[in-house]
């Protein structure tokens, strides 16, 4: 049926003797609230491969008809729409169904409904029934209905409803048997459907679920830098350095292994250690200012090898497990072959010469940003798609693509789009820090997570009101955190002044607050001297020069991250975001909250004062555990494997960061 | 430009070569959230006259580029749009501007953004000239904008443009003078617009405002039964004798007399007294079976008076500053004439009957419905509309409609327009009780306001659960409630066993809790007297008999009335709706809220016990009174105009309910 939106339809001037199709084009019913739905359908809501959609409406008409309706949805690629069945909820006055997503890719769903008129007339049959009424042209009714809908049903289908009319109709016939077949689950189903296709009526917009790997939503990351990870002093580090430490990181349970970008790093204007403004000699340069005279984004940085040392990188790191990411920054040094090639994808200035990055008054002399509106826009964001789909082809699925508000949201809508179309599986990390609806914005626009402001929520009160926000029941629909307790740009005041209990806080915090979390190397060494009071940049960053460490030096937390890692793969409820819920505690610096999924509960507590032993008493909602009040039940210390016994709703916890600096409990459920 | 809506656009089979068009149409910023909005735009939000709207968006974009943007409204019957600035505000990162709606009608608005490319240039123009940066070129640039600018502007401001231009860039000028050129209030004002029409972003809907009058949002209504208002026992009342009593009436403070059906009514299975399924001879019948020989919806029962008595009435009213308005209620008795004229407008059953009304086993057999979807529907529709329009030429521009969610509501939103598009005026309350959703559906499709629940909410708690619900940002923008302390079919439990000082604190409540509110006849003389037990129904309803009442009997709140009216126009406070916010109190049963609107601030107090004297603390939020912690501060109750000095948060109150039932009141600063 035709379908008008909007007030625009009811245009007042109409005149009565036009009234006809639009009248016929009215809806019979009002279906309205369709969710999850993200911008009344501007943007699809996200899943990862496995989930279910449920999905709700309000749903309403005129008079005292029964309402039938069913959720139509179909898999990427378009084809044959399946349907299930709405359901109805007294409380909240509201529809719901539920289908689960198993493919990979941009699904769409729609909500119909119709009265039921042939339902409605049996139930109403049976309260005349009921009352001893008297049925005889009821019945009749009852047959006429049939037969309205039989001229709207498949030949077998409509033989058996007139059939059955006829019978329900026969006033020769048995009055026993004539209700019989009135009230036939048969004749019920197949007279279900709207009587005529002017009697269904379609939600205005269909919607979309963007379906994702499960990568997308639930991993442990870690950052490197593959040039720091020679063994041999002083030795540019190689991919193939890169593949010797994947079994350690393999066994530390990580998923994904970003590296930041591998590409050739400009000479013009490189920057010297400590981001000095003139390098010295021998100085490597920042990864970030991508390319040179050897090449530009589609080249490997020959110092890390070649392109086939790093498809065989992709290829171990596979057989481990692992999954590697890359950079993609969309950016150029001065001497990138682009700068040349195609000056006009670049801001010309009113002398001719290029115009470098600078946030007035300060200029980044060794950057060129790209002019994404350039008159040659088309060929520019061709070429941007041709890079991302060059490593894809060399198996690379994951993007931590860097800085992406400074590139317009219509060019990553655009983007992503297409290269969702030819690889479906590929996921793409927003890196940027900006204001909330930016952040936001760049989620609803295709990104399948973003970084976020976790490194400087520390006190208990920004941890709960900023994983409030991120755990609303809309937000979750399309924006999935990933937690980096540290990067090579953000070393926290925190971390710089709490030594290694404020690391170990820090890591148990990421790995159970949200299902996505990163480290970047160094951070399981507590490795915390800053560039200077104030900042949160490192000292000798690895921006700007090799950084070799010792993976095993004394006072690493490597044991505390294989443990997280390995009770976030056997807890099914530390890989969903919305499932959070925080705890009352009688103490400000400990907080406490809970995670649950179906069978499994979780109570994290943490000491969130790296300096100071607390104790206090947690809060535990016995109704939420289905435990009586004075019960005793046993929760299980995950990180410690020790089993405490409690008791109702006040208990007590005691935590020396000095030796612990939280717990992740688990209920154990009595027998 | 063309503009692209939804997931729709983002075609992943769209070849690099077919990219060009897309890419054109794609948007420079982001548009989202713009409210008000009701259902993305489907529904119009409401205001009444004078009121403003405020517009609020998300807009953001990519970069550092300022943004400008405005909203484009213009009134009803299209025109000229008009344009009002865009404002930031940091916190919650939204723009904002409002205007205000002088005529009624459909508005429309639509929200637009650009980035202001010359803004930006001058502010970092201004950032490199504080860190004293050599700005040769910055100037050509910006000249260059100018230039770009020009393009797209009238031949005079272009002109001037252009004239900016070549002194920005003119070398051999003076430094100074090239600065203050490019800084300059004219040039920034003409350059502030988009630099070409690619650069305009509009929001992807245009959003309506329905504005309707005053009385559509604040009034005081009276329902009477005209053949109750003779003086001379026995005698059927007359529209004369309501004209009598129109004094009393404008005396008391009311706005509108509401009357139930006005025609003449059926005899076939006509009810008898106190709902009897047998009317004994002389049975005057309910005036909702409507329709007899005499003719139906546009004609008037002859014991009534003539039409002319009827305009007269109307006049008079009018002289009182009174409305009157009619009852229009779709359904007929079996003797109205549309049942021999038009039998193909009603259900037609098997036996060829034309359908009573019933919820079965329940029958209604004096009530033929009318069938809104039959195969002749224009005509019955247009019909309908007739009837409408009919009483619209008799003045009456107020209609109370019967059971509207037993008609479609595609029909309610297109009769509603079509009565809108020719007499502006016209103002319509929906009498409809029913679930949550389509009572609010029945405002959504045009309804100006609706009965509610308010007689079913007596408790403390009741009340502030649902006044919170109708409060809402989001259902005040569309839900207006009308609060009928009775009705001839609800005569609640309350009113029954409270006495009189029940009727009082219900008064109270209805006139200060929602800025309509009514009263069905009978209420001011407390008349409380229940047809049995556990019934809402009234003994000897006036639905089906003559009632005569002596107005100033003993015992009348005609005073609370009057005095509560009068209150009402003076309290700005008091006719907004969303202005409600619960004061905490020390006693359950004593219930508190505060009003505010500007400059008048009332704290309504009431006592919900009409059975006893309750006393307690109230608290009232100093803050927002700008009030110290300590500090004293006059009230004066504005039912006695005694004044009371209260000091801090938690004051005094005493309500006996045999003497008062509560405090209106008024907040007087002191000077």
């Amino acid at each position: 049926m035709a379908h008008l939106v909007g007030v625009g339809h009811l245009n007042p001037g109409i005149s009565t003797t036009a009234m006809s199709n639009a009248v016929a084009a009215l809806p019979r019913l009002v279906i309205e609230r369709v969710t999850p739905d993200l911008d009344a359908g501007r943007y699809p809501v996200k899943r990862v491969l496995g989930e279910t959609v449920r999905v709700e409406a309000d749903i309403y008409k005129d008079g005292h008809d029964e309402i039938a309706g069913h959720v139509k949805f179909r898999g990427p690629g378009g084809g044959q729409w399946q349907r299930i069945k709405l359901n109805y909820q007294f409380d909240p006055d509201r529809w719901h169904a539920q289908f689960r997503v198993d493919r990979l890719g941009l699904w769409e769903f729609v909500v119909e409904a119709w009265p039921d008129r042939y339902g409605s007339w049996v139930r109403d049959l049976r309260k005349r029934l009921g009352a001893s009424q008297d049925v005889a042209t009821v019945l009749l009714d009852g047959a006429a209905l049939l037969d309205q809908a039989a001229r709207h049903r498949a030949p077998d289908i409509a033989a058996r409803l007139r059939a059955a009319s006829r019978r329900i109709a026969d006033t020769s016939a048995k009055m026993d048997e004539r209700l019989a077949t009135a009230q036939s689950e048969d004749i019920l189903a197949h007279a279900h459907g709207p009587l005529n296709p002017e009697e269904l009526t379609r939600y205005t917009r269909i919607l979309h679920v963007l379906v994702e790997r499960e990568i997308a939503l639930f991993g442990a990351w870690y950052e490197l830098f593959p040039r720091s990870q020679s063994k041999v002093p002083g030795r540019h580090g190689t991919f193939a350095d890169v593949e010797e430490r994947l079994p350690e990181l393999a066994a530390l349970g990580f998923d994904v292994i970003y590296l930041p970008p591998i590409h050739p790093i400009g000479m013009t204007h490189r920057k010297g250690r400590n981001n000095a403004r003139v390098a010295e000699p021998g100085d490597v340069g920042s990864p970030w200012a991508i390319g040179s005279h050897e090449g530009g984004h589609t080249t490997v940085h020959p110092e890390l090898g070649t392109l086939s040392d790093f498809d065989q990188l992709v290829r171990t790191a596979s057989d481990f497990g692992l999954e590697i990411a890359l950079d993609y920054a969309l950016q150029c040094s001065p001497d990138h072959p682009w700068c040349k090639e195609h000056p006009e994808w670049f801001f010309i200035r009113a002398d001719g010469t290029i115009q470098y990055a600078e946030n007035p008054p300060k200029k980044y002399e060794d950057i060129y940003p790209l002019n994404f509106w350039c008159a040659d826009r088309e060929k520019l964001w061709a070429a941007c798609l041709e890079v991302m789909l060059f490593w894809c082809s060399h198996g690379v699925k994951i993007f931590r693509v860097d800085n992406p508000h400074t590139k317009p949201f219509a060019f990553w809508e655009w983007l992503l789009m297409q290269v969702r179309a030819r690889y479906p599986d590929v996921v793409f990390l927003s890196e940027s820090f900006t204001r909330p609806n930016r952040m936001a914005g760049l989620s609803k626009h295709g990104f399948s997570q973003s970084y976020t402001y976790f490194t400087w929520k520390n006190a208990a009160w920004e941890i709960r009101d900023y994983l409030t926000e991120l755990t609303t029941e809309k937000t979750v629909q399309f924006f999935r955190p990933n937690f980096f307790a540290n990067t090579p740009d953000i070393l926290h005041a925190f971390l710089q002044s709490g030594g290694r209990p404020a690391f170990r806080i820090r890591l148990l915090l990421a790995a159970t607050l949200s299902p996505s979390y990163g480290i970047y190397s160094g951070f399981e060494l507590c490795e915390n001297r800053a560039l200077a009071a104030g900042s949160e940049e490192y000292l000798n960053s690895e921006k700007y020069e090799i950084r070799q460490r010792k993976w095993n030096q004394f006072g690493n937390i490597k044991h505390d991250i294989a443990r997280l890692n390995r009770i976030r793969r056997e807890n099914p409820a530390l890989g969903v975001l919305g499932n959070l819920r925080f705890l009352s505690t009688e103490y400000e610096q400990i907080i406490a909250y809970h995670k649950h999924a179906s069978g499994n509960d979780l109570i994290v507590i943490v000491n969130l004062d790296p300096q100071k032993m607390h104790e206090c008493m947690v809060h535990i909602p016995l109704e939420d555990f289905d435990l009586g009040e004075d019960q005793m039940f046993e929760v299980e210390d995950l990180l410690t494997a020790i089993r405490h016994t409690w008791r109702g709703r006040r208990n007590y916890v005691r935590l020396d960061p000095s030796e612990r600096v939280g717990h992740i409990l688990r209920l154990i459920r009595s027998r």
